[in-house]
Order: structure tokens, then C-alpha cells, then sequence
């Protein structure tokens, strides 16, 4: 029986979400939590890794419950609640078919990147908001997030992970988009999949712009097929969020 | 030079605003900042205390600065941050006359509560909600808040802080208001003075009746002047926020 699961988690505490020697990732906990319920290694699958510091309102993972066990999607959710630090949640769960992966039957995602411009950051959104206090031309972030709408070649908003694999870097955004909330800004980026730290990348990058680092053409540049550039403007990971995955 | 700073900080890692043994608290921390920047010990003077794991957005207090300090108020405020952990921050600071006291020139306070009646708590809000995962007759709860509003005897919703201090217990609600946010309720109370845990009383005793503990009636006869009784219905400190000071 496999059963699929809507994780929400504060980045601050852990180490990402990839298992590490360390064990201080989401997935560490979440497999020694499933560990101690069925009294069996199970493996997590996710729809793809978080950073360290990176939070998750809508994180998604699946695994398959063990031969025999008489415990419903509903069961599995309030078990690992009860075995799981309150910075890790799971909010939903439910029984799959056996061809939905998490990772491969993805659609879109969203994510979503809090910028704070006030002089002095809230103690309550320490971690939580990238602390920027500078004068931003909101408009130019506009402009500039626009450029990245449709199909286009990122590799110029794609850090190396350093594990050698060479990926195809043709991604489609669908919706990039700013609002403001008093002095914060909010961007959300729906696409088909992102690149490692895109997200960062492409926030980095227009603010850079939005700061008077460069005009909006520079993104336009970063954008030409094979043109071989890259941006060094990574926005920091507390301001980041997983918010949606769609299958 | 009397300085008066606006603080915000994160209740969670520390045992209240009040100065302990232990070192722990927002007070201790401060004067801890303010004894490196000035080389001398300097007392400050908060609008109120309080309690372990109460936040706070708008906390005000006061100090002196040592005669012949060269330092403005501005340069109190970036100085003390600098000397601060994140989880608290001085959001504005000025210069004010020497018949301005934290305390006693207070004129109004407000406070916030928080309660959130989802199934599971975001890991992003534990310790910034009541976490009240049951049906709350909304209304019955904006009823039971009225009740508070004017000038009345709130002896039945104090606690005994153990210091032997007999208090007067006669307090002004001007304000008592609830608003919905999703799953999340916000209560707001402004008046011309709280009494020990008694926002986390009045807030605990309407959820108590909005859950159909006790008709309103029951708040009505909590309030009634010389009743002698007693509500024990208090909202835990995750929730409750410091947000404004008046003078």
C-alpha cells in the first residue's frame, strides 16, 4: 500500500531535507519516525530535495507501507505526528496507486520567496525572510521576474551540486509573480520543475537588477540559449518556501 | 538623557521579559548589551513584564544614559542590536524628557492572541498559537468578549503572581475584537492596564464558553464587582503577543 504525504516543515533546525550522515535532515527524521512505527526500515521518496534552511508548507513524499500493515493513510498521518519534533508536520496523507511517485509524477511546484525591506527585521521573521533594508524598485523586480515567464534554458540560474550529473536545464515557469505586504515582498514561482537553487538564483538575480546592479536586459543575456553566463546572485535560504506540489 | 526604546522579541527561547538568576530573560539580555556598550551596569525600565514564551512586537522601556555619553538615540538603537541575538531587536528608540517612565506614564496596552483550529499546527507557528484543533462557535466567543468591554473589577480573571502585593483590581477594556484569518483567530484587547495573566484569562474563559463550557452568562458573573470567584481558564503563553504601548 503506498501512501502519500503533504509535509510542512521549519527549515531553520535541520539540515535540508536529503539524508545525511549527520541525520539532522527532514528526511532522516521522518525515516526513523516511519522506523519505529512499523518496526522496519521503510525509504522515503520526495518530490526533490530542500536546502538547509529552507521551509516547506506543502513538501510531498511518499513511501510503501509494509506487507501486512493494518494501518489506513489516516493511521500513518497521526502515528508520525506523534513521533516527529513539532517542526516537522504531517498535514494530509492518503492512499495512492502504486504508479504515483512523488518525485517523477510531478507536474508543477511552487515556491515562494519573502523579502524584508524594513530597517530592522523582526525577531519573529529571523530565518523566515531574506533581511534586505534598501530602497527596491519595485517595478524593476517586476519587470524583471517577467523575463523568466515561459520556456527557456536556465543554466545560467543553476548551481552546481557537485554530484557530476549533467542535467537537462529546460524549465517552463508559469506564473512569476511580486506582491507586497507592508515592507515585505512576496514572490511566487509555479513551474514544471527548478534547477538546484533556481529559485534563490532567480530572486537573487532581480533584486540585483531591482537594486540598480544591472538592467533588466542583463536577465534577458542570462536567458540566450548556450550563452554560457551565469548569475553569482543567490538569495540566501531562510526567505525560501515549498509551497505546493501538483500532480 | 533619558533613552525610550520599542522592542520586539521572540518569547520562545526566553523566561519572560522579567530579570531572573538564571539570565534567561529579555531584561537580562539587554541590560547584559547595554552594561558592554556603556561599561557600566544600566537598569531598564519595561512598560510591564512578561511571561515565559509571550511575545512581543511593541514592548516599551527606558534607561538613562550614563552622564557624558556621546551617543544619540539612533546610535543607542544600532548599538544595541549589534550587541543583541537576533530573537530580539530594537525597532525604534528616541531621545525623551526625564518625566517619562515605561511604567507609570503608560496610558493604553494591546495585546494579541492567537488561536489556530486547524487539525495540525504549521511547524511555522508552533509557539505562536493556542493550537485549539476543535469546532469554536465564533460568535459565542465575539459574545463573550463584549462582556469585557468597559470599566470592571477583574479580580476573577488574575492570577496570584505570589508576591504578596494586594492590587487593585479595577481595569478599562476598550477594545476587545476577534477577527478570522483561515483557521487562525485573532483576539485583540486594548485597555488602561492588564493584571497578571489576565489576557490569557479572559482569553482562556471565552474559549471556554465558545466550546460550550458555560453559557456568557458565566463571564457576566466572573465580572460581577465582589463575587469572589474565580475563572481557571487560562490560554497558554504561545499565543499571546505584546503588540503596542501607549502614552
Amino acid at each position: 500500500m503506498r501512501i502519500k504525504l503533504i509535509i510542512a516543515y521549519d527549515g531553520r533546525p535541520f539540515e535540508g531535507w536529503q539524508s545525511q550522515p549527520s541525520g539532522r535532515t527532514v528526511q532522516d527524521q521522518m525515516e526513523e519516525a516511519l522506523g519505529r512505527i512499523a518496526k522496519a526500515r521503510i525509504s522515503l521518496h520526495a518530490s526533490g530535495r530542500t536546502d538547509t534552511g529552507v521551509h516547506a508548507l506543502g513538501q510531498v513524499a511518499h513511501f510503501d507501507a509494509p506487507p501486512g500493515s493494518s494501518m489506513d493513510a489516516a493511521a500513518w498521518k497521526r502515528a508520525l505526528n506523534a513521533n516527529l519534533p513539532s517542526t516537522i508536520r504531517v498535514m494530509a496523507s492518503e492512499r495512492v496507486l502504486e504508479d504515483f511517485h512523488a518525485r517523477f509524477s510531478v507536474i508543477k511546484k511552487t515556491y515562494r520567496y519573502e523579502i524584508d525591506t524594513g530597517e530592522v527585521l523582526q525577531p519573529l521573521r529571523a530565518g523566515l525572510a531574506w533581511h534586505y533594508p534598501q530602497f527596491v524598485e519595485r517595478e524593476r523586480i517586476s519587470d524583471a521576474i517577467q523575463c523568466y515567464l515561459g520556456e527557456h534554458d536556465f543554466a545560467a540560474f543553476a548551481a552546481n551540486r557537485g554530484d557530476g550529473k549533467d542535467v537537462d536545464s529546460i524549465r517552463t515557469i508559469h506564473e512569476a509573480r511580486l506582491e507586497s505586504r507592508g515592507e515585505t515582498l512576496i514572490l511566487t514561482f509555479t513551474g514544471n520543475g527548478f534547477l538546484y537553487r533556481m529559485v534563490r538564483l532567480l530572486t537573487g538575480s532581480a533584486m540585483h537588477c531591482a537594486t540598480g546592479g544591472e538592467p533588466v536586459s542583463w536577465i534577458m543575456d542570462l536567458l540566450e540559449p548556450g550563452g554560457g553566463k551565469h548569475s553569482s546572485h543567490c538569495a540566501p535560504a531562510d526567505g525560501l518556501t515549498l509551497v505546493n506540489v501538483d500532480y
